[in-house]
């Protein structure tokens, strides 16, 4: 391929390492450098690509087609995306659901004003799931939509009983309830609590000489995170934790029940079961960036959701391959 | 809401009534007319829209805004589509795969030729299944995709029953193997044989005085269509015929498994239970009627498949209810 869409990622966590492999399966593209807010030297050691400060990143505008930012959706994207909109083209896999218009009239503003493209709030929830609930919605607008999460490992919920004091380390997995699940999949349409959709699982590493009931009830009364859901706390040995829990799993299940006539039920899933949250993350990051990069060629910017982004955007493949495929 | 689409249908059938359903469903808009090749008297009776010949077409011109086209794929729509678009936007759920790219290029030429906008190969396969197969392999372009089908009723597979001579009536049901849809589910990546993914339930009514064992070889040796499969023959009334088999049910999933690494493997799986196969289909095609109109009003023009609408296209909702959706 003669010109390979040149990629930048900005911030090498867990997802940046993640879109970096998914640009080695990807035969279209390069991975040109990482930009970083660290020390660039630690980086380097732990990869091939070049490592840049990302303060050097006007230095890179003619070499990049599109930069893949990997930071965190609290205070990372919100103040790096802005900054890299407008000068490059730009993904993301923003993800607090709440504040997405905001972001999008910012990055918006931004990418006008540099005609860049800036694809946001990719990724698989919002991103894939978002999809789904679309195009099921559109097609059925008469139904009723269901999101279920897990099994899997919820970051939020595992930092938030790791600021516990006496918590040396844990884990939190969101498990959908199977009873709950079954029913939605038969074609029924219940109002559910938030307790009879989801458990929560808790494997937890104490500090010596804690107390485990007094941590145990500490966890299951948190409001907003545990009070309101069957939780089950597990103490277990920082060692076990390592070994048995340190994989990022996760996946969900959007499902569509609706009636088109009297008594004739449509329902609609779309389910992952991933192996490694971060990886597929990565994944999808890869695809939009592709998309971004053809939309700015055609002559698109500024700020785009996945709902801008017609499906043939994503692929490597031609119109031709793209036509025996429908 | 002030403009409403002004939609017609062409063929009122099985697909046409599902379209009509759906229609009621969206109010965005309504149905203008039927467009019949039968007698306009005769479908009058079945329902309160007007109904007109087909030879009338081109008075509608100005009154409607999309047409969608529910004729059968094997002669109706190859004839029927290239001579309405270019005259009216139109939306079809052509399905012969293997002829999609040919067919393409003739409602090209025509949509073209007039400026309008023809999204060909809608429905859930192609169009829905064809979708999520090209969403998971652009994510994760080195995985591997299976197609499993039904359970439901395959109209094909019943036609060639019905084709036998001594067969007064036949409906059969194309059902998955569990076993080889579990295995998949379960991230396993075999190469199947026909026989191993799906099996054949043929529900047969025959003339008096017929040869059970005859018509049961008959089926199960048949080229192509059962004798790759394992085919369970039974002989029924017409009676129960009609009472438990007159149902059109479907239904199938989409599902793609890759490794983003080492033993990361994702498991990505899009599913569809449908109790009328009618009625989900001609919902989808309300839906991309709603795309046609607004992909014209945009300046596009020409043959358009499910790949080339974005998904915000779709819907009813306006950017702002759109965004807080994501």
């Amino acid at each position: 391929m003669a010109n390979k869409i040149r990629i930048a990622i900005c911030g090498y966590g867990n997802l940046g390492r993640g879109v970096e492999k998914a640009i080695a399966k990807n035969k279209d593209m390069e991975l040109k450098v990482i930009f970083t807010r660290r020390e660039p030297e630690k980086i380097a050691k732990q990869t091939k690509t070049p490592v840049v400060s990302i303060e050097e990143r006007n230095e890179w505008v003619d070499l990049i087609d599109v930069v893949i930012m990997c930071g965190g959706s609290a205070t990372d994207l919100p103040k790096q995306v802005p900054m890299f909109a407008g000068m490059f083209n730009t993904v993301d896999s923003f993800d607090t659901h709440a504040d997405i218009p905001s972001y999008f009239a910012k990055v918006e503003q931004e990418a006008q004003k540099g005609g860049t493209v800036s694809i946001i709030s990719t990724g698989w929830d919002p991103g894939m799931f978002s999809i789904n609930r679309l195009y099921a919605e559109a097609i059925l607008p008469e139904g009723k939509t269901y999101t279920f999460w897990g099994e899997g490992v919820s970051q939020g919920h595992s930092d938030a009983i790791r600021r516990i004091e006496g918590v040396k380390n844990a884990i939190q997995y969101t498990i959908p309830k199977q009873e709950a699940l079954e029913c939605v999949r038969n074609g029924e349409t219940p109002e559910f609590t938030t307790r009879q959709k989801h458990l929560r699982e808790c494997y937890v590493v104490l500090e010596a000489g804690v107390d485990k009931s007094k941590i145990e009830a500490e966890i299951k009364n948190m409001p907003k995170y545990f009070a309101d859901y069957d939780t089950n706390v597990h103490f277990i040995s920082e060692e076990e934790l390592i070994k048995e829990h340190s994989g990022m799993p996760h996946g969900g299940s959007v499902i569509h029940i609706a009636e088109t006539s009297e008594e004739n039920k449509q329902v609609v899933e779309y389910s992952l079961k991933l192996a490694s949250n971060p990886e597929f993350t990565g994944s999808i990051l890869v695809a939009y960036a592709r998309a971004a990069y053809r939309m700015k060629k055609e002559g698109a910017s500024g700020a785009k959701t996945v709902f801008d982004v017609a499906p043939n955007m994503l692929s490597m493949k031609t119109t031709q391959e793209l036509l025996k495929m429908v």
